[in-house]
């Protein structure tokens, strides 16, 4: 019996964890909490996890399609809620597209359990990896006492996150390259209580945004009629920042001034605002992910990225998806299946990193810039007419499962499409009037029959 | 009196501190190896060690120019090995400008015995630090037997290279970006001995190259006649590399089929090829480069570069003069003279990273690429038509202290000139014909006055 050994029972490490176990191989993960609860708890963690297509078809390889549904609220587009309250909805898509909004914890205690159910799988809570011996195929674990273990591995592989253990180490190796990078941007949680919600008339299956430049709110709902928001912030001295408001009256002015319709739904705002944790968004590249046929970066340790997009979780699902089909492929050459993994992943990932830092800006300052949503417009109206064919980078990203970077390199295609259109009069006045709609299906025909290949 | 505590006593930290004890700063400078010998000499090290006007510039400010003239060996140009045995030689400028080949052990030993009689400087050997507590300004240094000393600090000053202890501890902080991207070649050290270098009548005063592609030897003269070689041969497996030659016969047979003109100079070769280790090159990206008023990263540890274009220590000496200039600026606000420095320094070492790993192709593929040897020409042409105004990118990198980033800039625009130029056959033909001069003249003129500002 093949055997592996996971490091972390997160999101990532507990699906791959049930994919291999339901593929015969015996599955040992290790999870530096003690407490299960713990690992799920995490302040702050629960910003921004939105399941989407890519990551609900990997739940369904794992069978647990019909499960997780019970925990998700379904969003279908964003609610904007602009400077003077003007509120405005963008849809995601024409035929009720949908993210799903889910509890980072409810979904991660969902998956500890069918892991735990799962035939060859076992999880050890309160052992954390602080290292590899590559010679000798050991890791060293510590306990909550420090007391440290040495165990045997056959094929490691870490799927301990951002701050990997594991990639510290390979990073310290030979022929490594590795990057990090910081949003000059930190998150902070707050809530909006089901009541106040109510109260309020909170639209239940919308992402709601307050945009304002370089401070932003975004809410997600929960099941229970509640909403947990990241409230963004400038880092650092150098900015205006709520960093150096150091007394409740101060920060409530410029809060205030900034959000008045939405303080009023946060009756724990400064109490949430001093007491939550600033929480950084870091994008990490490395390369190579693994070492010779035994051990391999997934996940967050392989590949980092900022949450705008709301990829994170989805990219790591994915992962899980594909490393456990490269396993397939090749069952007696685990380094064939890393190299394979590896090959069908970086590229996608490294767009997908690029993409959510960009589309973090796009968030903050396009989404009220008239330009950004007449494009919108076409782009929808295009899906409209060609609804089989075209979607907006968006959807391709967020409502199919094209490879990410295939989804991003038929952008400039279809920009070459918009820009013809916007240098038409009618389109501009009006992009959804029948001469325009004629316009834009002409338009579209005369390029797609030219040169897109999808 | 204001007190600096550096770490590493390389090059860079050495210099350093010289220069701030000159200021009046009482210098602490602390050293993982135990004896100065080692640290001078690291198998590797030694690779690619020239100075250029910017190092020399910073070494005068020390009072070391007199000293530092007797060690080096002046180079005037390169000497290419061709396939065939022909020899070609490509001077680095028209008014004999010169790179300084000199022995990174004995300029180590130089800028130690500077230091050492610098008053306020002091050098400990045999303590390694292992990081820093920021709360109470402390470093931990611990000596060969492990034993463990606190110690306090006022400015931390990070020369620890490469491979900086400081460095890695910044990079655990929130905010703090990092790159770390390796070549796909490595190097080793091969030498030529005197005798050799004699009997085969290799010219003294310049750099030795045979280029073949995926392989190459770069040779340095050294003030005895003997020249250190360094073979660069592609890393990993996947390549067809001496790595995989396992036998001396296997190796001797790949060697001559490459190199049949450089074994003969080399009666070392087998045992230095299967001794000497691979060296890899990295370059190192971070930013910020401090911490508050208290830590700065410097030389290296701030910005490791491939040494391809010979400017890491070039490089690491000006760090030294600018901050030291910067300290002066602000001198009772130090952390306005980190931000100066960085402000100052980052962009042009960004950029010197970059040119350094194009170089390393440029030198490798082109150097006997015709249309590049054209290009060449004609920019010879014009630093001669136009010699106090026109200088070529590698000579604006070397031979000036223009700040690399400036540096790099102008290149676009002199690219034009020559894409202008390259439209006639005159050119194409002879570039140094009499109607190609009045050519060049006019057209450079033509140019020159309506965009060129320097």
């Amino acid at each position: 019996m093949k055997e592996i050994t996971i490091i972390g029972a997160g999101l990532t490490g507990l699906l791959l964890g049930i994919l291999l176990g339901r593929r015969g191989y015996s599955v040992q993960i290790y999870e530096r909490n003690k407490d299960p609860k713990h690992t799920f708890a995490k302040l702050g963690k629960s910003i921004n996890l939105t399941l989407c297509k890519r990551g609900v078809n990997a739940l369904k390889k794992a069978g647990l399609e019909d499960e997780v549904q019970k925990l998700w609220v379904p969003v279908y587009g964003r609610c904007l809620h602009l400077s003077g309250s003007q509120i405005e909805i963008q849809p995601y898509g024409n035929y009720g597209e949908a993210l799903y909004s889910i509890s980072r914890q409810e979904l991660n205690a969902l998956l500890l359990s069918a892991a735990q159910k799962t035939s060859g799988v076992s999880v050890v809570f309160g052992l954390k990896c602080i290292g590899y011996d590559l010679s000798r195929s050991t890791i060293s674990l510590i306990d909550e006492h420090q007391h440290r273990t040495e165990l045997p591995f056959v094929t490691l592989i870490g799927a301990d996150g951002s701050y990997s253990a594991i990639r510290s180490q390979m990073q310290r190796g030979f022929g490594f390259n590795y990057s990090q990078f910081y949003s000059k941007h930190v998150n902070k949680e707050l809530t909006i209580p089901t009541e106040n919600a109510k109260a309020c008339k909170l639209k239940q299956n919308y992402i709601h945004i307050w945009p304002r430049n370089e401070f932003m709110i975004i809410a997600f709902p929960n099941r229970d009629g509640s909403f947990t928001c990241t409230l963004q912030l400038p880092a650092g001295d150098n900015n205006i920042s709520f960093k150096n408001l150091n007394t409740e009256s101060e920060m409530l002015y410029h809060f205030r001034k900034l959000f008045p319709d939405a303080i009023v739904l946060m009756p724990k705002l400064i109490e949430e605002f001093f007491q939550n944790p600033e929480i950084p968004m870091m994008t990490i590249r490395c390369s190579p992910w693994y070492i010779e046929d035994k051990i391999l970066l997934i996940g967050d340790a392989a590949h980092g990225i900022w949450p705008s997009y709301g990829q994170g979780a989805n990219a790591g699902f994915e992962d899980c998806e594909i490393l456990s089909k490269c396993m397939e492929q090749y069952p007696d050459n685990m380094l064939a299946s890393f190299i394979e993994f590896q090959d069908k992943r970086k590229a996608n990932l490294d767009t997908i990193a690029d993409l959510s830092e960009n589309h973090f800006n796009e968030i903050r300052h396009l989404v009220t810039d008239p330009n950004f949503l007449l494009r919108k417009k076409i782009e929808r109206k295009m899906n409209l007419l060609f609804p089989s064919e075209y979607f907006s980078l968006y959807s391709r990203v967020a409502f199919t499962t094209i490879p990410y970077k295939q989804a991003v390199d038929l952008e400039p295609f279809y920009d070459r499409i918009i820009d013809e259109l916007l240098k038409s009069q009618e389109i501009i006045l009006d992009p959804y009037s029948d001469e325009s709609e004629k316009l834009i299906y002409k338009t579209y025909k005369r390029y797609s029959t030219k040169n897109l290949c999808l």
